[in-house]
């Protein structure tokens, strides 16, 4: 039977790999790899730089394969109806990877960015390649450190306060309005730093760029003075780049009598 | 000057320690353990185990000290007023500690289990200590695999369903009604079994206990069928144990026209 591992491979920081997924690594003939164009090549390399800080050379191959386009207007701010399309071009992809690629007993993997259980689609699309029926294959999931653990370890503070609850979502989703019933809120996919709606309230923002990379930017305090200085990082960060990974954490202070501002 | 690093050391698999961790651990002079008395001694050799496993013994001390006892009937559903003192009487604990068991450089450890920006008081702890001003000293925090990462990597889910975005809250919140305006869930700290309540509702549940230990037990389905058979194994593995660590995701189904039941 063929094997599919899919490894959670942190978001920056080769350091943030664990153990099980070091393991993983070398429980594998051949990993997939699918390239998103030059943009993000900076991305693609991190994974062959992995490869070769932790893999012996000559026990595994790399199958490159070009991932399908797609509507590229959505992209970031969350996901269009083209996605379902995107989905399915996609899973055509992995399903002629697998059988081509993958002997009887083969063992493959996909390194994923972060944890694979964010915002990632991986899973999605393995579960309808098997579902085609055409490919049979078992699989199995390596956790990773996410962006989001990443961004509060390196702010020294907690996802939750105490006994309080946390909400994850998109950029496109908090242009719709603050989630309701809950204080602290990690926004990722924002392309439009939708946090700037919220500068005249009582919010705390804890933000950070291409975390665990050298290129790594921390930015944190009141939406109203952190907010500026954000903008323009990022927007010189992005210029030298070519591009942007941002995530943050949004804590609004609890509703207490404050003394007046100003 | 004094530093300490507050690892996270996964939920319970070994393996899933990081690289990053697994370095801190090395750097480590002292690793303070506080002891929760009895009931979780497993969790203590867990620790004691990740030590053994990864630092050369003779190259460390460990220092054990009673965490102050909490409010028991508070226990797992969340926080009563008494948290205040208790976090108090630790922040104490944690003061002499550093300051007795520490040189002037040295370097201490507290490992915390899964991620420590998940409903943890370290961090907090420590920022009380340094707030209070009698011993100065630098920390940093190692991000951590976290129980609900290990959760849907064990169950091959992701926390979010595509563009959508996911709550993370405790049992006594979900006590008080299904949060707004999100249909995935994750439950930490339920002592009472609170899915129960949403029994007659349209919602799978993903659960998990002892996630990543070898008395790992894992249940997935729709709650109605699903819920008897976790509250049965739930109560013999408490019973045979002695204590129960769990952690589910509530992934509400989206209301589309459906076919009526029975
Ligand atoms: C498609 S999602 C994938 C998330 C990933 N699975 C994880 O666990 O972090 C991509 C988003 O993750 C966030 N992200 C990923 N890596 C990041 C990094 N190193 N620094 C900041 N944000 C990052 C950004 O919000 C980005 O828009
Ligand atoms: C005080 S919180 C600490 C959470 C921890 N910092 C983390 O990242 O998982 C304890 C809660 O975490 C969850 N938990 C921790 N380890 C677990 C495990 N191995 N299996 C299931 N649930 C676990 C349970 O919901 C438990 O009530």
């Amino acid at each position: 039977m063929r094997k599919i591992h899919v490894i959670g491979i942190g978001a920056g920081d080769p350091d943030q790999l664990t153990l099980q997924a070091v393991r993983a690594l070398h429980d594998t003939d051949v990993f997939f790899v699918l390239d998103k164009g030059e943009v993000k090549s900076d991305l693609v390399r991190l994974r062959q730089d992995i490869l070769e800080a932790h893999v012996p050379a000559g026990t595994y191959r790399v199958v490159r394969a070009r991932d399908p386009e797609r509507d590229r207007a959505a992209d970031g701010a969350g996901y269009s109806p083209a996605v379902g399309d995107w989905r399915n071009a996609r899973a055509d992809v992995y399903e002629r990877l697998i059988a081509d690629e993958l002997g009887a007993d083969g063992r493959g993997a996909f390194l994923v960015w972060g944890d694979p259980s964010l915002y990632d689609s991986t899973l999605g699309i393995l579960e309808e390649v098997l579902a085609r029926g055409s490919v049979a294959f078992a699989y199995d999931v390596v956790p990773g450190i996410s962006s989001v653990s990443a961004l509060v370890a390196r702010h020294r503070t907690g996802l939750n306060r105490v006994a309080r609850p946390v909400q994850i979502t998109t950029g496109r989703r908090l242009a719709e309005g603050f989630p309701e019933d809950v204080d602290d809120v990690v926004v990722m996919l924002d392309a439009h730093q939708v946090f700037r709606r919220y500068a005249d309230q009582d919010i705390d923002i804890y933000w950070g760029a291409y975390i665990g990379t050298p290129d790594e930017i921390l930015v944190s305090g009141p939406i109203a003075e952190a907010g500026p200085r954000i903008e323009r990082l990022r927007a010189q960060a992005r210029e030298r780049k070519g591009w942007v990974m941002d995530t943050y954490l949004l804590r609004r202070r609890p509703k207490e009598p404050q003394e007046p501002k100003g």
